[in-house]
């Protein structure tokens, strides 16, 4: 009888950890009461960070696609109480149905904004450190061990890290390197190179230098064309993939100005997946860096194709995670919030035309790179006008409906032009700091104009303090709810993956 | 033995229940596979709402506390590498330790950006209306019941309505009135009356005439003291409460321009729990409705008073859970961003300087009440500049320091002081509106100032398209996390409560 009950019993506990947590409705595991994993450990664990990557630019993507699919969007606007057509709303990206969404909250050592080197060491260490610092302390003496080292250290799991931008940037580095400036391109590469994970993939190296030879010498293959990309497999051992096409500052390229057949993020974490798949599982961290490049210029448009594109790549995972349903952890979060991005605007009230925003064809830099750097004081406005008409579909037209330039856009971007050309005369540091930060005037005199007649707007060229999300699911996705610091994405991943 | 299994099988399924949801540590109940609430009714719900509050607002209060308590902030900033202070990091309000923290999205039926009296309806009824809509369908026929008048019609519990602005303003009115719209205050009065709910609290109709003598004549006690409200209990069957002392459109006072001795948000929470409890429980709902209106003005500082009045109401429903732990849930939500209010602002990068916050004494309401109303264009801009120095602490004195005025500031000031009193030639309609939107331009630049250099901004007039923070906690709590549909967070009470 005693047996029986016993059994009774085990069964019962059983059921109770594997019955999970209440709405996350995930998969397999228990929490215990003090919120420690008392369940197996994933298997296969992807973190994706989309640097610049805060609620508004997650929300701001599916109200793009939701206006983009409603046929009633722009006549339902402006919003007043009228009979009339009626809003299907956002439509939602993969990872915002996850069963778990919480907030990270993202300060560093000195400061409220913080970078991505410190948030991203939050993030894989679990300390705080200073602005531009990689997981060490603040005193730039204390190396902090990664999750990702951890992960290569005491299991058997292998390691991949995939980025949009340099595979040495700041985001990347903090998972491997430990440096007190991130601008040690050179060190961070050969940190990268000594740290033995699987998989490398994004961008070329800033300041690469030798760093290819190094790795080579350290047993990694790497390779530099689409085709040995493609032909890569798990027999390959150690790889690094460098981008064949190479946009601004040697990253890939913004995912608005792609090329047909040119490799999109998710075919680098579609390949990692096939590099990595053993069995003992993986852990494979995918930036997308560029998001936060776009929001830094204030291009809403640019920063959204991104945000899409980081969604597709998870979407690679999710693929994954239905075919290995106990096995997988994915979270999606952010760094930090960039831009300061609105889903409004002064001059739009209550309104948004996010419609208009199809008409931008190329990103920021590629304007820049063009056209506006072309610019001279021998190039007359008209042309800058036409090329704006051409890029953005913004006219001086009067058939232009809502893409006209009224008097006062056209005014700021004259202003702007001049500003570029250097013609402009009398306008004080403050004021050029605020209009345009440290970028080209009239390539954000432009897409300030987009945004703002699409409803959107922006508050700085910097990071801020916004709070990111945390979105999970899966094995242990539960641990992952709640209002909290970015240090305890790293112990909770700690925690789930056993790792000390 | 068969006995003694079927016991230990229903001890098991008790401890399953028992145990909750795993990192929420929720006390009591249980959440089915479809998410579905399998538990206890919760005897007690507190909703509270800040209205115009979501992330930015919610941190920006968290971060200057954090500030204040900081010796090393304003020696930590600016931000850069250097070995030096370390940042302590925000003072989490109350509610952002709540297990559960969720995201609504709160688009309505004709704008991304909603008003409160959608964004209400949504919470209310779990519907989407027209903007201005309260608890009725985008043709303004249909009245949709909602929570409030569910739990009152249905169960034993009493129900309150607590607000800072007017009793029959959009956020409480869509709690138990069906307008097509929100402008029908006295239509909407009418429905507080014929409402029977128990406990009214707040600033006064708008419209009001008889709506007194119709609440006394349907039952009501009607206090407009102090002295009455303190004197009020459970013995006074129902009651409205109007402020004793009234601000701006007979709204309470905002926070930072409380007296000593007067009644604070929390005070008519306090008193709420006293008349309405009950052995069968009640269902308040409070509103810190003027978060919403500083945050139109784009006053930070007020906005953020609000936000900790709001808080200290939470505190007095958590004091209260700790009495009931196993039958209380707690709400904290808001119906919408307005502002678009950032952590950040273009002119200060990366860097906070929260503490100068601290200058500002009054509401831009009574600054505009108390001197810019009374400018003409006799009045000299050096009485204006002396006025802002005493009241925000800006400055033109040299010895300023991080208060003093730059040209810039200067000129923005006067600008807008020459707008104010009606001698400014040639301003366009377009950059008037971006600028001041329908406020007193002068009051507008100098909180705009205020604000920048402690390293805020605004985007907007209106209110944004960002999600909300729904943060739960007690009985049914973990049925609140992830990222869901504002109208689901009627369901999810409907669900609890076993209302239809």
């Amino acid at each position: 009888m005693k047996k029986i009950a016993a059994f009774i019993l085990s069964l019962c506990m059983v059921l109770t950890l594997l019955s999970g947590c209440g709405s996350s409705g995930s998969s397999g595991g228990a929490v215990s009461e003090n919120g420690e994993w008392s369940g197996a450990a994933p298997k296969y664990v992807f973190l994706f960070i989309g640097d610049g990557m805060s609620y508004p630019q997650v929300q701001v993507a599916a109200d793009y696609l939701g206006a983009l699919a409603d046929e009633d969007y722009e006549r339902a606007q402006p919003s007043k109480n009228s009979i009339g057509p009626i809003l299907d709303g956002p439509e939602y990206l993969n990872f915002m149905n996850f069963d778990v969404a919480g907030s990270a909250v993202n300060y560093d050592s000195n400061s409220f904004a913080p970078d991505s080197a410190s948030s991203a060491t939050a993030i894989a260490t679990g300390h705080k450190t200073y602005s531009s610092s990689l997981s060490v302390d603040e005193m730039g003496t204390t190396k902090y061990e990664t999750i990702a080292e951890k992960i290569h250290a005491q299991t058997e799991m292998k390691v991949g890290i995939v980025t949009s931008v340099n595979l040495n940037h700041a985001t990347p580095g903090a998972f491997y390197a430990h440096q007190a400036s991130r601008s040690q391109y050179y060190e961070i590469g050969k940190e990268l190179v000594k740290s033995g994970f699987d998989y490398f993939a994004g961008g070329e190296f800033l300041k690469v230098t030798d760093l290819h030879e190094l790795a080579q010498k350290a047993g990694y293959k790497v390779v530099r064309t689409q085709a040995e990309a493609e032909a890569l497999s798990s027999k390959d051992g150690k790889v690094i993939v460098i981008g064949e096409k190479l946009a601004d500052s040697s990253s890939l390229s913004y995912e608005i100005d792609r090329a047909e057949g040119e490799w999109a993020l998710a075919d680098y974490v579609k390949k990692g997946i096939e590099v990595l798949d053993n069995k003992n599982g993986f852990f494979m961290m995918c930036e997308g860096g560029k998001i936060d490049w776009a929001c830094h210029a204030n291009d809403a448009v640019t920063a959204m194709h991104d945000v899409l594109a980081l969604t597709d790549a998870v979407q690679v995972a999710v693929d994954f995670a239905a075919k290995h349903p106990q096995e997988t952890l994915i979270l999606v979060t952010g760094d930090h919030e960039t831009g300061g991005m609105s889903i409004g605007f002064a001059g739009t009230e209550y309104d948004t035309y996010l419609t208009l925003l199809q008409n931008q064809k190329l990103s920021f830099e590629q304007f820049d790179a063009l056209y506006a750097t072309k610019y001279s004081r021998n190039t007359p406005f008209e042309t800058a006008l036409a090329d704006i008409e051409e890029c953005f579909g913004l006219t001086v037209d009067s058939k232009g409906k809502m893409m006209k330039l009224n008097g006062y856009e056209q005014e700021v971007l004259k202003t702007a032009f001049e500003k570029t050309v250097g013609t402009l005369k009398g306008m004080s540091v403050q004021e050029s700091n605020i209009l345009y930060g440290t970028y080209e005037p009239i390539t954000v005199a432009v897409t300030h104009i987009l945004n703002n007649k699409a409803g959107l707007s922006w508050s700085s060229f910097s990071h801020t303090g916004l709070p990111v999300a945390v979105f999970a699911d899966g094995v242990g996705a539960e641990l992952f709810g709640g209002y909290y610091d970015n240090t305890e994405i790293f112990y909770k991943l700690a925690d789930l993956l056993n790792v000390e």
